[in-house]
């Protein structure tokens, strides 16, 4: 079986990252969607859980029609070890044919190993970065991610604790609490 | 949607672990798999790597005719830590509605919280501990796992690295080997 | 019996944090002070260990005649992961009824738990940021901690700890050294 | 102040602990009180977490009339690394002048170090693995520890908790459950 | 240059280990002796700290005049997991082009990869744990290593130490100090 | 027999690097070169693995003449704790009887320690973050570095590795991958 890996964060899963599913799928028979990160959660950059970001994804494909036996979704931990990243990854995903990247690094990690590597070209122009700023000031940010995300977004509260966790920071910098 | 978690560390995936998950499907539309103690790899009680386990299972499941939107998959590290034990899952899976299990420790780390625990009754008197040791003999371990699991487990030569390991821990143990 | 926590890093503490530990009182049998970070020391943020912080509090609170069966000081590692937080605390403190926090994320994490959350409003307008920096400078430092604390950085040679650790960054930092 | 040092893992505090404490403070203004292993919990030799160990502890001491001055109790979580021990030991709790300690190897690791080491004599032959084992078959265990323990671990209703566990250590070794 | 990684844990470094580094720098230019769980110290198995192992290896191989520049010595801790092994060694060595093991589960791990695997036979049928066991009942060990290390291990009063960590341990297990 | 402790990350290891060893084997036998921060690697401020700069370190040194026995390079893991630091450093290197530091904070840590301290001055101002600032313009570094690790770098085509490091970070920090 052809199949593809396809790591990201996804804080949140965003239109961009829909896009890159389906161009994926359009020539492998199933995409393997590592949840990179997957211990951190509640922090400015990373204010979903994995257990969040897992449901979050499997909807919006849900929603998009891509059939549940096209695509799993495996959380790993981060290891801050590039040199041991592909090895770190392969312990936790079944296999896989082709890698699609935006990384040159992460190329060149895989470099001399078996993998096929697609370079990644983002057609979309939406970052999650972009998306949390909209969130934070509830601004336009509907249009940027799929309607299923927008949905659970709102069921969530998101705009309140993206808000919650700046003023922490705040807080916690300001004032020397814990 | 009602969904239930089963976790379980699946060294391997054999036909006791298939009849749980078909019982759980006969009363939730979805069952969420946890591998546990993802992180651990060639050794004599964890001989295969959790992205080896996620294929095991996919594969048994694809066999049993199990549709793919009815059960998903997540390998979830251990924390050695009962008390974090079910906030630490949470942290990793998407929202469940019932717990299945057979453990009363776990049980009671969930007493008080929201879901419904179904105290688990295995028929077949399988464990994985007997699978292994079956293999290590190859002696009538494939009536034990799905034909899925017993083709894929030949394809690694399973008894193969169950003795090297067997053989390394051994060696380590009585030559002072690494 | 009434008790509350009152989580911070108290590097150092001062007198806003007295403060605070005194209006709890006022309305608690017994103050749990949990030291955050514990494990972090001999940074800028975090210059003193965790015994040192907890041998300022405790002297402080005697010299301001706070009986001892009135408070406890529980130093707890820092986790960072907010979505496991409320469980990692309550691994290491005894029972408390109240939880006196600034931070919003912290009571939106306790949301739907036993414990009472209190808004923690501070008269005092002092960070320990602003200690830290009057002490490097040796300047009007002495007014915004209790006299105790005072006497004790001062035998501990606050101001060079916290200047060696500034230049040690700035060297790490030009000229690579460990 | 002369004050010294105990460690201990305490799972459960009992009347040979009681004991030590106070021979202690024959001689010291305080004791300062080591829960050992505190990232332990819900496991057979370390039922308790440190948060519970923290209030049997001082319940004990409180209904022995020792006054609250005299001692103070600091969770401080396993190195395994004894080269380390004394200066992980360190960074957690307030200064100390005097060691209490049954072991030769703490007592090797502080030689050449400041502390006056006093090798701990046991009048009480009591061990805690012995207290649990009674827990276990609710058979006698009350004598062996201080009534407020007694009475703590009744509500927490600690026999069905150490079973729980047994059962649950068991179910995992047989039927390969995480 | 022609060099062979040689991994151990040396605890301690024997004849046995001698013999084999003599018999790879028969072929080798050079000897990359890794010292495996290098994080471990003063435990029954892992008595000697990797520092102190360094200094035993390095003395012997000076006594036997092996010249420096034909082996080089290299603490490394373990990692858990064989599936990332190859890759945690290959982070902290200089390039090889042969690997000598003992271990068949190694050799597994490095299939596929560049590197001579070279089945390695012991002549001298010495192991760590029973120098240990001799070092403790102080009977005949000195025989059993090289006269650099018997030197060495009598200055730090080896089997003081084994007997003490022994003793440590049973008094732990018995007694439930920390 | 003296020899003295040399701590430093050599990312990579420059002529500065060079001219402080040789001052110190000047007056010493032997210099422990530590390689610190082991366990980072292909990141902006780490690009290399601490084995590869084992290898920049050991060339150098020999093509400077450096006699074998007169060196040895050590890696060591980060601790991000001051006040275990000497501890831990002392767990993986053989005795020293000096320290060359530039850093205020480690002579510090080792006050009231056996060994004697050197206030390291640096004659040659180069640093390596300005050699990797040269290596990624690829402009003048390699009059910074010895001739050995110029060609060494050059064969690991480090201008690159710098630049796809830089890329990923941000990509990473702007499109959200992992």
């Amino acid at each position: 079986m052809q199949s593809a890996l396809f790591v990201g964060r996804f804080q949140p899963f965003h239109l961009g990252h829909l896009d890159v599913v389906k161009k994926i799928l359009e020539k492998n028979e199933r995409v393997i969607i590592v949840i990179g990160s997957a211990e951190k959660n509640f922090l400015p950059d990373n204010p979903f859980t994995a257990g969040e970001r897992f449901q979050l994804i499997d909807e919006a494909l849900k929603e998009a029609e891509i059939p549940a036996e096209k695509y799993c979704i495996i959380p790993v931990r981060n290891v801050n070890n590039y040199a041991l990243w592909v090895n770190h990854i392969n312990c936790y995903v079944p296999p896989y044919t082709h890698l699609f990247t935006g990384s040159k690094i992460v190329k060149a990690c895989y470099e001399g190993k078996y993998t096929e590597i697609i370079q990644l070209k983002r057609v979309l122009k939406i970052s999650a970065t972009k998306v949390r700023e909209a969130i934070l000031k509830n601004k336009g940010w509907e249009k940027l991610v799929p309607p299923a995300v927008a949905r659970l977004l709102k069921t969530w509260n998101a705009q309140t604790r993206l808000r919650d966790i700046k003023e922490t920071m705040d807080y916690t910098k300001y004032n020397n609490e814990y």
